[in-house]
């Protein structure tokens, strides 16, 4: 029954974020996370953030992770509807590269929080791990897999450069 | 009666925001446009923010002028909630001096639109000047202001620097 | 008739920037809003801008939506010779990919303001979509095409990611 | 005794950070949880930074603040030898105020998150209130205080400007 | 009489510009050049700027120094209105600290060129002396009067520190 | 006999740079002026560079256009050593676009000017023209060409964008 | 048997980097002198960081050149760990072009230097050169390798740009 | 006899610079390493400066530190004229804050390397520890210095914050 009410909320702004939020979702996966991942577009589907956020504790979910682009204030108005830690994921944008998706997440004023992870796909796999980090503060198992998931990380890690990949 | 029904709203996400408002306020006062002037924070005031924008139509405003900084959300949410214009001004920051204000209130996605000024003091006054040129559009008699003060505008700047200045 | 005297002049520094720009033509078909499209280049046909912008309001236009990139004086210069709402739109250009586009628009002093939208396409949507909320607030019919369009917007907005889009 | 086995490790990189990371201290206290404070430089004390992490999750912490400027390596070290969630504050910077410090901590390569909060004061405070919501995810008294931190802070939001404050 | 039919203009947006394009007049003094000095705003005086700018060669005037700050319009306004050379200086920005202005007088598109210089005092020093250099070319007196000046100024550099000055 | 005795040296740190400086070549023979280009590497034949810009003058070129890239030292070093007037094209540079080559060019020290043209293209086209602007002040045939270069470019704009082309 | 005890360590954060890296190889190569090239990732394997750094002098290596990208801490923890001198190389990331890695790298605090080089392939080849002018301080027979290596570089540049090639 | 035939030479662009870079010279001391002091502009003295690095080998000189500001050609330029090693420091600059001054020393082309340190103060005092690392290679008793120094810097650091301090 490990994926019934999931602990991890994945929410972006649209679909084009999914190629980027992907990859919070299968490094879920790898851990044998359960989560839920939603389109919830701040400035498009107001109502649905505002549903969504500060419903998210009484479904019984534990973090938040959003991912968006550009003047990105999905991660930021989420945080300020639910008592739940939040993690940003800054997804790329077009003309500059995400620098203002980071500004947008990261420069949140003093009272609401979001941890905020790199921009792109190392953000999103982040994300997870910070969330399944928070996750194994109560739950032993999940902390060992974990761990054996950083022992493998760390182990994949070859001594020498392959001098035929460049 | 001029006061009653006033078809500006300046709002701002916090009381340091004012020292940058004021100049759209003193603006519009000298352009005889009445406005009402509130403290809505996106963050920390979500519900608030969420029942002005939704009820700014019907309450009678016409152009919504909205202030920040940082992560600066508030003019980007009142944008999905109202359909009136809505013209942001992105507040000076400590660390980033508004290029994180800037970017957060102007890279909307397509669809809701932030007509954004420029940092700081010139943006304040003129948000309340493209307001007025907004307005102006179904009012005469403003647009006679509005041209006479863009004409003082002109007439003001001297032809030969004060030298005794520096 | 609806396409006489059209309310809203689209103007753009160059050919390429048409690549960009017809996006707001293209909103403003979908809204049912008329327009007149013109190359107008503040530095290489200076004349020709002074002259449009000096005749806009006499000509009817009522908003005028300016595209332009790399030290994009065009936005700026038409609203310092027209009392009509100028919106700008920051081009994408090639080596600093729109930031000089967008500070040159958005960085105008006090006394003559430009509402600027995101760099790109986003921005040509939005300059359009803020045009109509503009026309909007004395055009009940305008209104309510706007209102369907955003409505439809928000319900086209699928609630969950399609995982075989990447 | 709620001062024993604090739950929350406040790390900085120098004492001149202390001016930034106590509104991280004073943030916990007004919150009631327990927290120590030390100084870690990842750089000048590396052998110091090496034990604090790798014996963090023994010690009993559950999560760490760190805060750092300029090449700000201890948060992402920090990350690299604790499985424990590692929330990273960027301190303000003297020659590119904190832009050096924030993409130091933020752009952490995928496998080991940082979860990074805004520049300065306001990312000390929600570095805190971060690792509290964090907490609160297992102990409902501390959820209790948070709600009421968060309800008086919104509480605290005048409704209108003190135009006596500029 | 070598104040009468002066080579050089230096026209500035505003009154504030002064201070940093009063560097360019004292240097333009210092090597005997005759020069007028007034505020053209592009924005504000968009008329006396295109009179000023299309009158330019016809009045004598040779070179045109044109400093201006923020969305920086004047120098390239001016050089899509005169063929002759016009020399830029980015004044420093509040927010910006120039960078605007910069970006805004040296991004010009092919077929406009404005010569730029640093922001600031160096760079208003240098578009006097880049004016020096240009009726050099056909001034010998002033050609000997610039080696003159560029003699001293590299005389006037200490082998050493002075260890007392910090 | 037009390509005796050029006025305009056209100098560029590498063979690379050759794809952007050719527009400057291509732009003086558009106007019929002669020019010198060769490669003056500032950092790999540093005494080339120094031979070069030292007898500048006395080999009877009156203005001198360098490109170069990254770290672009090579205009600065010419306009060092010689009272010629310099302008300086920033060439794109991979990883940072050319920001790092504006930079480098444009923020010269009060005493040694450069006047600085856009990143790339139009900035070596621009040179070009800036450099026929200044030889046109003592030939009126030049002159007279670069009025005719002017008006055909105004002329090549269109009125209205061709839809065609996107 | 030049090739024991190599005097020069090459580490990388990934394999990955070795894209760049290998151009520090080529040219330690080509000047004929050994290298050791290791992946050692500050971040997946810091026990192999503190083992390698630790261990560097007393291993015999005499320069250690370390190339990362994004929040680039390998080479400011290689230096906190070592005394001998260590070159950065910023590798550059995919969103912010290596700014991320420059600024990771560059800006360390006083006390622990890295001498940095130019973000990818020129600062890796740079980072030999600089590897070289160290070990040429005392080995005469390198010190002529590297006059060598320098003047036939020189000797490379054409006078003239090849126009065939653009 | 410390004093004769110093081995690093301090050279810096002009006076004004002496404010950092005697913080190279304070930590050279502190070390008792001899060092040689001087001001040489690439720009207003480049006879000096050329003069200077073309002997700087012969005269007996190590390593050169150079410090610079703005369009900071110092460092690569005495780096191409020289076969030692130069290590550069970027003067904090006015408008830009020394990012033209890092960006003009770092982003040195293939072929001719300058090891760059931070930005300012602690970048001058790495660049006197990097010097030191280099000469410590041939130099047990300054190995000896430099580790001292080292051991002082780490338990100079205090275990816990002074909170009196902020």
């Amino acid at each position: 029954m490990a994926k019934t009410n999931p602990p991890v909320a994945i929410i972006m702004g649209s679909q084009s974020d999914w190629a980027t939020m992907r990859h919070a979702a299968e490094t879920l996966d790898a851990l044998d996370i359960a989560y839920d991942a939603r389109i919830v577009s701040a400035h498009r589907t107001p109502a649905r953030m505002v549903s969504f956020a500060q419903g998210a504790k009484a479904a019984g979910f534990k973090v938040v992770i959003a991912g968006a682009g550009g003047a990105a204030h999905l991660p930021g108005m989420t945080a300020s509807l639910t008592p739940l830690p939040v993690f940003g994921v800054p997804v790329e944008s077009k003309a500059l590269s995400g620098q203002d998706s980071l500004l947008s997440i990261v420069q949140m004023p003093a009272g609401i929080p979001v941890g905020t992870l790199a921009i792109g796909r190392a953000g999103a796999v982040n994300a997870a791990l910070l969330a399944a980090a928070v996750l194994a503060l109560s739950d032993e198992a999940l902390a060992d897999r974990l761990d054996t998931y950083r022992e493998r990380q760390s182990a994949a890690i070859a001594e020498r450069p392959d001098r035929t990949q460049t």
